[in-house]
């Protein structure tokens, strides 16, 4: 006969155990270099590890075609830690999902539906291009120039994921022409013509 | 007038510059704790960055009516060190992905078509389950054991993503039931009847 | 003549200066994805380096005829953020640690007193078996199903040690029977007969 | 009287301690994620440590008036896997290095002679600029665009480090301009207009 | 005609987006092992990023004739969780930096003026002496003693920088000779004459 | 009825599955920052994960009556690349491990048998001692000078373990003693007095 196991492992438990198998984000208390603070055991529930947004087509209705709905830890409190995110790619008909780098993480694209031609760009300025059907993926390795562009005459719809909860995303365009930077160290950085700063600053809003 | 750049930053690339940006798998060179040896760059090309195994259906008629295709750094060699890698999960008609886990990475479950009755148990015990439709994700923190089920009555697809090139994949029932463990030492450590264990390593193979 | 050395380096230690060589747990404020806060450093004592809960026999009198008895970063403060920790098993006669696994860590075993069986398996599902006298270690690696069962007819203790100061314990049995992890996804998600899972969560006290 | 302590740590040094506090690179054996192979202890020396390269102004005789002089692993082997790398900056008059990212680390700058003009564009698309004099330093979070500009009517001369052996350095003008990436592509992703990315193609000489 | 591109990614930088490409130092919030907790976004200056101290010559007069002044993160808060640091040395003719440890980092020496002679020591007590010039740069392993010496009879000036916002600092005749570590534990464990251990501690302070 | 489970999941294991669950050493390929190349998963046997050197008593004849056996990834290779190692402490009546670091490790010491005295000093010049009898664990983070004692008039046996599979070891009287460190260097960088140093470099065997 098998008697009960009582209690054996008890002392795993201890009322300090709040550090757990995972970090689920306390949006409410400290932030740290490794993530959001975590929430307390007791009130994570199967939700925490779940999330929707991805579910819901991006708008395209804009002047790149294109939608990026990220479930980054911002956004989903149980990749808090995790080493893992992800985004919803909608590209219309000509879409594109401009020049960017996540300074923090790399990128896997998994084409869901569609083509997507994408791309990106090594420190030694080697340019790897592909057209990616549904069903493929492609890495991007962090840090570096990459970008996705609608590859056929239909939408496409890609998920990407990432090494980090928290992967950052740097737009060039935005980054140069819809910040505060100053057109003149701007030509100067860049070798940009001023016309073409200013061009540009007009249509996306920077200042300066 | 504006003369061209010459050799400013030639210094950057000498002949000793293998390392790089990323670390393309080399198959043929020794592996180390951090993943593969890296191909010389010089011969890495954009293909060595894309996949297009993910794109071909899983064949589900088999017992669990399920099918798992990786894309590990093993068969990727673009991911070698990058942190990150995918696997494409097809689930039959009532198809299932039985308990397992992956003992160095946390994974992103991404439903593509159908519908997937996914959960994972912490170490604490506590069980979380969720259904999940089309465009929902769910994250399952590392090294826990977690499973997929098709909930619905057509076939389901998903996408996974892991935060390593190389997760490991442990499924409790072959490391059970289609290993070489002797009967004996799973009786005893895992309080299962003698006679149950005898029938699983019937139906898959296991030895002792 | 040599004359006193006075304040050279005393910026090095200015008002700011909470971060040191170590973060002793402060078990009342935040835990993050790295580990407890810090406790700060005035009010840290030699004890809070030191743990005397190993030196405790822990109580055998259960279905296991085994204890154990952890010094992970809940219990020993100063552990916190070092990534190592430690707990003490004890075997009584015919005792097992049942098939386990730890989401975030590897351990290394020490034998201290009697024999152990001892064993994990692979991945790919081999079984990697030892017995040990005392004296020998073995290791484990990372998130891999293991067990230890006392190999002599005399009591054996052992400490393991993780390479995390929080590894997490996950035992199989726990997981399955012991939770409310219910019946039908069990028998669907491990292939057990029913009778086996309701069985096992009789003397568990598992719900579902 | 005290007797000479002999062997006491002798097994500490056995024939297989290839591993040590160090791993000082050897360009002839094969690279991995984590950086080069280790030279054998016995052929390591203090030179392998040192760099004088950094000693040395560079040639600031090209358009963008200023030089990158690099010590990386790749040109200094004793940094190898250590977390830690240098560049010298070298800025004449009217000097310039380019809006670059380091995709694989954070910068410190350290401001030798003269002054500089130094910035950063966050994910949010805030600017940090600062007008650093002799002796101030300046932080680069890493992946981020950033530039240098000399901002006084003197040469300046700043040292730059890494915290990594291997950073990588993406300079963006390089990338769009002086890499095979189609003019096409450019536009689609950049905005920039077709007659500005040929005008700076045609001086840093681009292809495609 | 080109349109304004509104909104598109505006889901990015949502209300919980506390998590960015950076995370300068609160220093009035908790500390975990990872480092300070973030201030918040908005509250972040170009301010944060930069740090003046270091364009302050050190007072040498004292003893040793030198001086450190740090930038570590307890100084400069932008430098928090970005995996680097850096100090100032300065050393008058005669100047020493006595013999000592960083804990958690390895430290990149680069001579600003003068001339240094520096070396360190490996765990197989191997020892590696470097006599330095300006512009020359050395590498000293984390963990490992070492230290710097004024080499000429002109004022010596040297930055270093570390592999860490928190290396640490374990001056070894501060740790010996001006700590309360008892004069009987420092004769048996470092085998010096107690008449050595007592003078030191009279020229230092340590008490014990 | 049940069918076998046949090649479901056989892609996981294909001809380039070398990266696995581990990477045992393979001495004789080449070492990197993270460790010694993988031995190919075929040749590895459970041998490879045990290890019975701990099991025999070290040489006390000796100046110290102490003696340190390590267990470290050069002697024992199912350690490589797993992030923890051990060694054993045997420490006759009067027995000292002298003070010491371990560059890259934080340590935990458990008392096996006897009492052991010992201590850490902190980057603060702060001293942490304790008096440990059987069953008592201390830490001593990474880095930090510390020794241990034998504290009664019996042998005393304790296992250390490390959060690294190489964690070096750098003794502070061979560092300076029974090395070519030159007396007058020591001197300069230790304010010991030349007689001193003489006399331990004689017991000890140092030159310079």
């Amino acid at each position: 006969m098998i008697l009960p196991i009582v209690f054996i492992f008890s002392l795993l438990y201890s009322s300090h155990a709040l550090v757990q198998d995972f970090c689920v984000a306390d949006y409410t208390a400290p932030v740290g270099p490794a993530g959001y603070s975590c929430k307390k055991p007791a009130k994570v529930t199967a939700d925490d590890f779940a999330f929707s947004g991805l579910g819901i087509p991006g708008n395209t209705s804009n002047i790149i075609k294109a939608a990026v709905t990220p479930a980054f830890d911002a956004q989903f409190p149980g990749l808090n830690g995790l080493g893992i995110s992800a985004a919803r790619l909608d590209l219309a008909v000509g879409g594109v999902i401009p020049l960017h780098t996540h300074p923090a993480a790399s990128e896997l694209l998994i084409v869901v539906q569609g083509s997507i031609c994408a791309g990106f760009i090594a420190s030694d300025n080697s340019v790897y291009l592909k057209t990616l059907k549904r069903g493929d993926i492609m890495v991007f390795p962090q840090g570096l120039l990459h970008f996705q562009i609608n590859a056929a005459p239909v939408p496409a719809l890609a998920v990407v994921t990432f090494s980090s909860p928290n992967p950052g995303l740097q737009i060039l365009d935005f980054a140069l022409f819809k910040s505060s930077f100053p057109t003149e160290l701007i030509v100067k950085t860049t070798f940009l013509d001023e016309a073409q700063v200013k061009k540009l600053k007009g249509v996306l809003g920077g200042s300066g």
